[in-house]
């Protein structure tokens, strides 16, 4: 017969997290065969996946093997050795997004070089290799600073303000600069920080889904709300070069781009992430396509869904609390009282201050009260280490 | 500490088919852990579930190893021995719907009976346990006529219409009254069969689902359409109905009550089901809350969620085509082309003509437009024995 049954291919994930986890409850519905390579025997997909290969990331002989088992690749976060990827592809294997995309989002520093080559705003930038690259930008930008080591970071980690000059030998040694690459920003005092998931499909097709406003504390985010409040001609602008950016990288399914509202209203782009993102969750429940469906329908030539928005929607992450040790969940089932509340639990078995151990989303009927709703939720209920 | 972690429960379901599928998918979203029980190695819920126990329905040892494993016992189908259930909830066992909900919906005589005494309107009937019987309720009712095997029966199995009494003796024998016991009931020429989803937990609190207007063909359910085309007074009445349905059977967890809305517009009770329901699968995109979170809610004593209508939705089953053999998806990409679609396979490695195979849903701002939609689809999409 000549037809290809999609729902045949059989994904791989290197990790197997909560957006492991999230990607397998739609890959599920669709009924796709998931394997994951976490080094965690408990992580949170462990349960719904088919099958778990557990060996650490950066372990070749594993990623081998889960292509072995997988007609196609993804991944759930991107500290993954792209070298290993690229052999990967070299021998006709499918990985995606590819690791070229992997490989110049990985190092910040590259990822912000090839934006600016493309014409797409960034903050001001420069290689920070030696103490007095800081101190010269210093000149030039102005104080404070932002220094970043240009690999390995997340949520915040990685990332360092400089206040003034009395800082800048301090903080190199703190990231490490002797024999990590960093790089110097100029600091952004922002209005808005936005984010916008969007997914790109192997013919190039794209879908942008509605802007989320988001919030941090400590450096991670803590709240997303949809739709940002912007006006019309910033949310096309910040829409188009979502676009852009998924083009000048190629990207194949699901992409963060998160941005900066400047001051006097210009947008820059702030980090990209290739793959669902914590700022994208409330499409779970507030959109007709999750994130995560969409990434499983985009990496697997499927055509990519609506992305419309149902209802205003508000996410916020429930982290961890108190000590570290074995994961207690306290007031669940208050929070449900709460009209519109859904909860995420990841299901890690240990619970640290910080970590992201679930995650809730409220939609209403005005973006006020799904605010007003989550924030209530997020008082009530509570993850600590027992 | 004085709280329960209510997530540390765990859930044992009785069936591993795509009911107890799409409950394990809303179950892992909050973290639950999850046993099944199903003779089929490959059923749907396998590979999502923490535990398989391989066992027949009626294995009353394997249904002990179940709730041994479990701290509570749910299941997906009613034909399941409720003698085994009623021993285990004699040592403590918890068992939602109750055994004694089950034991007399399993016997429709005996739920319209208990329907009956509580005047809650049914179809007339009458037990039929010789032919005479059946002759003598055609003289008073009138032909055509519905004989049912009062255990057993679904989807239309163990149901035949009497067409005039040289028929009688022909269906008597094909639904063997000789050994099952049979019922008589009036036939009901109804112009539409509607059904609600409700849901009542452990305290008694109840929750109603929008009312869905559902199609058969050939006694298979082919189209749920939300919300009916009905007025505000019969929606009222059917909604207070449905809550008294819930009551007379002290139900816990989701039920399906099925009615008639007569040629005079009268609602009379057709058939009641004690679990999640095909006529509800349009709640996992319509609802804010689906109808299998809401039972895992229910039976795990968290409180219950909002069952409001998103957007207009229309579900469609997708049935085997062809021949019996290994299920091949067609039009799978042509379905998800289609605005707002999404679609549901539930896995199960054998088609068969007729058997559900998948469904699909459509959201849309009105209810023609999902109604076209699901249509246009589902002439797309085909799953047929390869």
């Amino acid at each position: 017969m000549n037809y290809i049954d999609k729902t045949r291919q059989k994904i791989g994930i290197i990790g197997g997290g909560q957006l492991g986890k999230m990607m397998i409850l739609e890959a599920k519905k669709l009924g796709f065969y998931v394997t994951i390579l976490d080094p965690t025997k408990s992580c949170p997909a462990s349960s719904i996946a088919d099958q778990h290969i557990v060996a650490d990331f950066d372990d070749s002989k594993a990623i081998r093997e889960l292509a072995d088992k997988s007609d196609l690749i993804t991944y759930e976060f991107e500290h993954i050795d792209a070298e290993v990827l690229k052999e990967l592809e070299a021998e006709d294997y499918k990985v995606y997004p590819t690791a070229r995309s992997l490989e110049i989002i990985q190092n910040k520093y590259h990822q912000k070089t090839l934006l600016k080559q493309n014409q797409i705003a960034v903050p001001d930038f420069i290689k920070a290799e030696v103490i007095e690259d800081i101190y010269k930008t210093g000149d030039d930008f102005g104080y404070p600073l932002m220094l970043k080591s240009c690999t390995g970071g997340y949520d915040g980690k990685g990332n360092l303000v400089i206040k003034n000059e009395t800082e800048v030998e301090k903080a190199f040694h703190k990231l490490a600069g002797e024999k990590n690459p960093l790089m110097v920003e100029r600091y952004i005092p922002f209005k808005k920080e936005i984010s916008i998931i969007a997914a790109r499909d192997l013919k190039g097709e794209m879908r942008v889904y509605p802007i989320g406003e988001n919030d941090h504390q400590d450096n991670i985010l803590f709240e997303t709300k949809v739709p940002a409040e912007i006006s019309a001609e910033l949310k096309n602008k910040a829409e188009s070069l979502a676009k852009e950016v998924l083009e000048v990288f190629a990207g194949i399914g699901i992409f963060c781009v998160e941005m900066f509202l400047t001051e006097n209203d210009r947008l820059l782009i702030n980090e990209i992430a290739p793959r669902p993102h914590n700022s994208g969750h409330y499409t779970i429940e507030g959109c007709v396509t999750s994130q995560f469906e969409q990434h499983i329908r985009a990496i697997t030539s499927l055509p990519l869904g609506d992305t419309g928005l149902l209802r205003p929607v508000v996410m916020r992450n429930i982290l961890g609390s108190g000590n570290e040790g074995e994961a207690e969940i306290i007031g669940l089932e208050s929070a449900l009282e709460i009209k519109g509340v859904k909860v995420h639990i990841y299901q890690k078995t240990i619970s640290r201050p910080g970590r992201k151990m679930g995650h809730l989303t409220v939609t209403a009927n005005a973006l006020k009260i799904a605010a007003e709703q989550a924030l209530k939720a997020s008082q009530l209920i509570e993850i600590r280490g027992g």
